[in-house]
């Protein structure tokens, strides 16, 4: 099973594919699409559809992670990212892959096995898990193998 | 200059197309796109996609006029609506129709002249301005209607 996680924004997208077979971590790759900011927010949307759907190509993905938003954070914020996680639902929809929805509480708890862990501690296990020399630059890539970690021990 | 206005949402995104040529308006259509509830965000994400891609293509529209989003709304409401704010600024861009964004005080006042105007003069001046025999339903419609001729005083 190869999953693409993702960890929403605009002005950053993270990505993390993770190939899960036999309880073990065959292999993995991450990254992020960045979008400049001063450009109007459809081209910063469309770029980030273009790029997701490459991607899910590229790894062959067959189910994406995606984290859900919070509703207790800025408002400006939650809808700026907002906008770009609708674009993002709607490339694994075009693209014929089944999405699921993750809390950071729940990519936690299946990580570290605890839903309060600190993010260095599931840095630590991403690391650990993938087999990766060092932790994955930048956060938001680091966080999106979280989610495909998370969602690989879910469907366990 | 055909103008496809657009009032996002998730449940219903209102749509009003005005024909707009010479100071005055030619022809006018309006209707909502509706998402069924209970169906998976995705789902109701590629229906609106869709949808409005359609819509343009039917249309021939050449300018999309989008209302903006609060950020003094409830957050949970606002980052439904923006999800489908986000694909429905895709379809603009994917189209090639360049997509334009108003509050709706500057619609208040670019319809009404005052931009405290009440929803009922709103109401009344769209359906004056557009010769219309009744008020258009759903209310999402008119709103769009509303940004349309909004964008059409606006690039006068």
């Amino acid at each position: 099973m190869i999953i693409l996680g993702v960890d929403p924004g605009i002005a950053t997208v993270g990505y993390g594919m993770v190939e899960y077979s036999g309880n073990r971590f065959l292999s993995s790759d991450h990254g992020a699409i960045l979008t400049p900011a001063r450009t109007d927010l459809e081209d910063r949307l469309n770029s980030i559809y273009d790029e997701l759907c490459r991607l899910i190509v590229y790894y062959k993905a067959e189910n994406m992670a995606v984290e859900e938003l919070f509703f207790n954070t800025n408002v400006k914020t939650a809808i700026h990212v907002a906008h770009g996680r609708g674009v993002i639902l709607l490339a694994g929809k075009k693209m014929g892959v089944p999405t699921f929805e993750y809390t950071p509480l729940q990519v936690k708890q299946a990580v570290v096995g605890y839903g309060r862990a600190e993010k260095q501690q599931v840095m630590a296990m991403v690391r650990m898990l993938l087999n990766l020399q060092k932790t994955p630059r930048p956060d938001d890539a680091a966080d999106a193998l979280a989610l495909a970690i998370c969602h690989a021990h879910t469907i366990r």
